[in-house]
């Protein structure tokens, strides 16, 4: 009478990104709405790409669509791939002025001989969307406002439409990339979470993942966290996404962690493809519409 | 024959801050004299001090004597208690011009109403000798080259100093100040630890610190970090400065850390005082050298 039965393992929670981020872009576009009301102003995103490179093109044109279906306004600025610094920083500065322009993006890679960061650092960090310039990386590691990357402020929405209170719980970031896991860092720290950044030179990566009650994966190796690695009740969110062979001569998109291992032993997670990934435009979005509120003095929500 | 006795508890190392930075400071006139033979260019510092605290103003001298010391130049601008945010302004944009001023550094607290941030966001970020504007934050977050702040990089220059390997290491940053905590732990990062940060709303700090091969710790809590929170040999870096009662009557100053147990149990420990505090005016003299050669273009080895 005394042996209870030991727990049966329980499918986490799937955390679908596809429904948040269209749940969140309905939102959002009410509150593009209620900010046109109040300010008389439309939102602005400019994207810049350079050069013809296919997916980068198709990046543009999913952004710019997104972007007036909440009722922002958007401008397409396509130059020709042998565009020079000089053209493209001018171009840079003149959406700075502009005053109908609240977002700017620069779309990523940039074909040579072309200076990213010179580019990069020529951008308005009050309208600094994409959240790459040095003043919004220095606001954010000084826990001030500042227009965040995309993609870790995605998994931090992720986070929050749980309802798992963030505050006293270990979190694990494991990836100290610039875009995604340094940030990610800061934002749970803000969250009040202790925050413990890995990363290839850490030891005993499966200790450190089971210590976490949140784990937040961001290296680009296929399946690299394994089942047994996952604190029982954890919460996974996967940022890799690789192209891996499928085994029948074609290929298919998997995440950083062992998703069929992972799903037994987490609490909640998200699935690769449709978990992280559909967030990053919403989160531009609500990036260009808080630009947009800080550049006009009205507020966002 | 087989029992072997248990190993006696070893008396920690002392890290000895105050011979460290003697030495440091003593090489470091090297280093100018070098820079100045090279360039033709004395380094020089400008102090900038408004109204009449007493401490501000006994800092401000040591600070100038040391500059001296290492053979760069100094120069003190003490402002009266009602200088206006203009004028203050004004100078901090006449110094950031001034060819002979590589470093600006202003006194803090600044007396009301005068608006701190505004003032140190004025500072050019590469005279930023104190590491405070919100650029080099950034640039220390994205792990680029930065000025960097004083005490922080005063605890990773004695780490460097015990000659311990830091990559792959356990780092544990006790406090997420920006002054402190948060720079440290962007330093550790950058020496490629695995490095967590831990504050007022993390759970079991005992066993964080147990975790951790390096410990910093700097909350302003007398004895915080007890003697058995912390690993066998660990290295134990005391930020701490605070003044408590010494039971007769008068006070004494100690650290976070409870030294006379952690001194049984760690590997190395800073004492307080005389282990962090000696750094402080070391590493602004080596930022300052270091923003001259930035700005020159020579190198600052």
């Amino acid at each position: 009478m005394n042996a209870s039965p030991l727990p049966r393992p329980v499918p986490a929670r799937v955390i679908d990104g596809k429904a948040v981020a269209a749940a969140r872009t309905q939102a959002l576009a009410q509150r593009v709405a209620g900010f046109r009301e109040r300010t008389g102003v439309v939102p602005g995103l400019a994207v810049v790409l350079v050069g013809d490179d296919a997916a980068s093109a198709i990046y543009v044109r999913r952004k710019a669509r997104q972007c007036e279906a909440v009722g922002m306004r958007s401008v397409q600025h396509v130059l020709p791939g042998a565009t020079t610094q000089a053209e493209l920083l001018a171009l840079v500065e003149r959406l700075n002025r502009d005053p109908d322009v609240h977002g700017i993006l620069v779309q990523l890679p940039l074909p040579r001989p072309l200076d990213e960061a010179a580019i990069l650092a020529a951008v308005d960090p009050d309208k600094d969307v994409d959240g790459f310039h040095t003043m919004n990386a220095g606001r954010l590691a000084l826990g001030r406002p500042a227009l965040v990357p995309c993609t870790p402020l995605g998994c931090l929405l992720l986070l929050r439409e749980l309802g798992v209170a963030l505050r006293g719980k270990r979190a694990l970031v494991v990836g100290r990339s610039v875009i995604v896991g340094r940030p990610m860092a800061q934002l749970l720290l803000m969250e009040d979470c202790t925050v413990t950044i890995a990363h290839r030179h850490s030891q005993d990566l499966a200790m450190l993942c089971r210590e976490a009650d949140i784990l937040i994966v961001a290296v680009g190796i296929p399946g690299l966290i394994r089942g047994d690695w996952i604190r029982p009740g954890a919460v996974v969110i996967d940022v890799g996404i690789n192209r891996v062979d499928d085994g029948a001569g074609g290929s298919r998109i998997v995440g950083d962690v062992a998703y069929d291992e992972a799903a037994h032993v987490a609490g909640a997670i998200t699935p690769v493809p449709g978990g992280v990934g559909p967030m990053t435009i919403a989160c531009l979005l609500e990036n260009t519409l808080a630009a947009a509120a800080a550049i006009e003095g009205g507020a966002a929500a």
